[in-house]
């Protein structure tokens, strides 16, 4: 297929690679010039007319709306037919807007957004928790394939792969705002941060990101893999959804707020673990890496 | 070994139990007769004249202390040299004061807080969180060969197998308290129950509670396996121990009110994924088992 492919950012630019290692033509859309080259080294093109379909990876709803049907959008560039699949976290209310709006051009729209962290986009590995019409679905199945280990079938119409993925940032940004606080207070009773690890991660207290992140926290290695600054973002669309929804979710606000506290004190760009860092100094406690 | 065992509540009955599968003699003392009738049908004894070592198995530190050093204390009854193991969910400095007592008697103390459930707790397949002398692990290794699966050896005074626990709890409650919000999420926004289990439970927002309980959930069935009141006691340790050591725990704090406020709504005795009818009933969102 000819695909557009908009957002090479860490988890963008491996999708791309994905399409191009199943033999799909891609041409890359980003402003900065060096993630385009890098994809055109692999084999990417810059010269596609017209395309079957446009995948956005780009960073939030803001971006989508625009890069998708704003001034200059690449929704204009696909033939009548063609289908969007849409990666960004967004709200469900958001995703049933754009695939109305795809819907008026004669266009199909998949409400796409992508799990697993770069190194899985860059395998073709990701779980994608997706919503769209049957033909939607059809439409996109070669790009699934090449992209996603996993494609969860939500729903026949936008909104429901948005929710699912939802559900999972409350939990994974609680999990990993508890993991700070679980770091912290072990080392503040004088536990061996290693040993918590291998205690715990056998234990009831574990979460998959517990035993992804801890060991971030016992190597004192803050070299971001996924930021501290996603989370302010996700888990506030997750929290303004509920306040909508009339639902209070006090953990998940909480939570949060802590994210929003930690890039505030200046680690936004930092691994996400580093909130173990922000609970442990208001306490006062030395973590691995501390003097 | 003759071996006198205090509490036989859900988790003690069946330690009791597995004690006595292992060929040790058991006496149990209990303030329910019942209970103490059980284990005696199971091979228990009541004419224990002085004791090896005594196993505490009651809620919490009040009781324990009661049980081990008040009026009738059990101590009383260990011949010299003989081990106590202390397997309540208490604040490390609580268990730090019981071992200063027990060797102010001559008398040996393992720190040995308990983790698996009844179930567990009845095959002799337990995790237990373990600090004592080398002498209070030697003379407690044929209890821990016959009750546990795991034993964690944590440091060679009382504090660490409390404090692991505490760890341990922090998290479990926390992830219970985020499954509550996840699954009242996800109904508010119109996504089956059943699938957001599976699809979460291969997903980075997973936890071993997550998986536990969400099903509770889905089957709307609350039949305590482990209750809601079980985490307004833990957690409140969880808090006063940080409190003691000036070190915020703001996500725990707000896991320990829900909590709170679920007992309070009636929900105590019920199984701990009740906390996520509370928080859906504030938000007037239906879960399984809802009219």
């Amino acid at each position: 297929m000819n695909v557009l492919f908009a957002g090479l950012g860490s988890m963008g630019l491996g999708m791309a690679q994905s399409l191009l290692r199943a033999d799909h033509t891609v041409q890359g859309v980003d402003p900065n010039s060096t993630r385009v080259d890098m994809l055109c080294a692999d084999g990417g093109v810059d010269d596609l007319e017209q395309a079957d379909a446009l995948v956005s990876a780009v960073l939030n709803a803001d971006q989508t709306r625009a890069v998708l049907f704003g001034p200059d959008g690449l929704a204009d560039h696909l033939r009548p037919g063609g289908v969007i699949l849409s990666c960004a976290t967004v709200a469900p209310a958001f995703a049933r807007e754009m695939e109305a709006e795809a819907q008026a051009r004669g266009l199909h729209y998949l409400d796409a957004p992508i799990s697993g962290g770069a190194a899985k986009a860059a395998e073709g590995r990701l779980s994608i928790m997706a919503a769209g019409s049957a033909d939607a679905f059809e439409a996109s199945e070669p790009l699934l394939d090449a992209m996603a280990e996993t494609v969860h079938r939500l729903g026949d119409s936008a909104g429901a792969g948005s929710a699912m993925k939802a559900v999972n940032q409350l939990l994974a940004g609680v999990h990993i705002a508890a993991m700070g606080e679980a770091m912290a207070f072990a080392a503040s009773q004088g536990l061996d941060p290693a040993r918590v690890v291998d205690v715990i991660s056998v234990s009831a207290g574990t979460s998959w990101m517990f035993e992804n992140r801890a060991p971030h926290v016992v190597d004192a290695d803050y070299a971001p893999r996924s930021k501290v600054d996603i989370w302010p973002k996700d888990l506030g669309i997750v929290t303004d959804v509920a306040s909508d929804a009339a639902l209070p979710l006090p953990v998940t606000q909480t939570a949060l707020s802590q994210f929003r506290a930690t890039s505030q004190a200046g680690m936004g760009d930092e691994d996400d673990a580093a909130i173990a860092k922000y609970v442990a100094r208001r306490g006062g406690v030395k973590l691995p890496g501390d003097d």
